[in-house]
């Protein structure tokens, strides 16, 4: 496989973004049962080895892990301060959970579980998201999960991007790309007005 | 009118962050004409006055423009980097362009564009946004628009919230509320679990 032409840029940015922790959080929209947008953070994964997607990890028991199932389509926003830079990327999602689907991606799930760090981990044994609150706070104290092994709720999210939009606001007056792939996966980029 | 009870968790956020001035933009998401969802960063322009609505600008010339007639709902995530909370914000989107349809909201959008710097009333003389790259330089420095009367393809964006999710990470272990409004324009107010 190649690198996707826009990878350089992204890897750009996150260099010269590298001292805000939080230039490595994004937003993933996506649309619920009921036609509605759902709109939330998370935290930039890294790429799947040897591909263009993007990793994610989420709960399968949050919100988003339902509807995924049934409208893939996803828009990635990341915006970069220190560069003053837009990256959107929209593409399929793909959910890889405990179960027997996606054989194939299992070692890159238990490679991420095994990276997390025990706080992390810890939260995926933490009473159910979005339930009304659990006013015990040992239920947010539980026993730490194996961290060799993940739990059955853990899933690694995957984007695969078939469009990619990067704005420049620094540019003069500011840069625009618009990238593409096709058919055939061959990846176009087209420059557009701001 | 009565401010939502969301409204001072959302002052309070922005006052702690006033240092970043990032802290101001946050990511809508909206859904395309084909179904699959679009995000993009905007700046907040805080609420349109006496109400709950967030209020944003836009070109008419945008993507967006064409598809939030057909599909208004939309869902804003706003990250707050120093203080590590993320607001959700459901809601439904009013387009006030220069045509004759939304009289009453015409004041607030003439408002807006008179508080504009004139860097940013440039940019809706620039050339169509989204399209091949204009490569004359010339075509960005055009003549700076009137100061006083709106160009008409700007325009005043509205979200008006039905829901919002506001998570602090910062809490022990976690804080999270869901606010909802009820049809009879009340606001309810739950702790989930984070």
């Amino acid at each position: 496989m190649t690198l996707a032409p826009w990878r350089s840029a992204i890897a750009r940015a996150i260099d010269r973004n590298r001292s805000l922790v939080y230039a490595r959080y994004l937003q993933l929209a996506t649309v619920q049962a009921n036609g509605r947008p759902a709109n939330r953070t998370l935290v930039f994964r890294g790429f799947l080895e040897d591909t263009n997607q993007l990793k994610f990890i989420t709960d399968s028991r949050s919100a988003k892990a339902d509807y995924i199932q049934q409208q893939p389509w996803a828009e990635v926003c990341w915006y970069f301060p220190n560069t003053r830079e837009q990256f959107r990327i929209n593409g399929c999602l793909t959910l890889v959970s405990g179960d027997d689907s996606h054989q194939d991606l299992q070692p890159a799930r238990i490679d991420i579980w095994q990276e997390l760090s025990d706080a992390a981990r810890l939260q995926f044994a933490w009473p159910h998201p979005g339930k009304p609150r659990v006013q015990e706070l040992e239920a947010f104290e539980p026993p730490a999960p194996d961290p060799v092994q993940p739990v059955p709720n853990f899933c690694l999210l995957l984007l695969d991007p078939v469009q990619v939009d990067h704005l420049e606001l620094r540019g003069e007056p500011q840069n625009r790309k618009f990238y593409r792939r096709d058919e055939n996966q061959e990846w176009f980029c087209e420059e557009i007005n701001p």
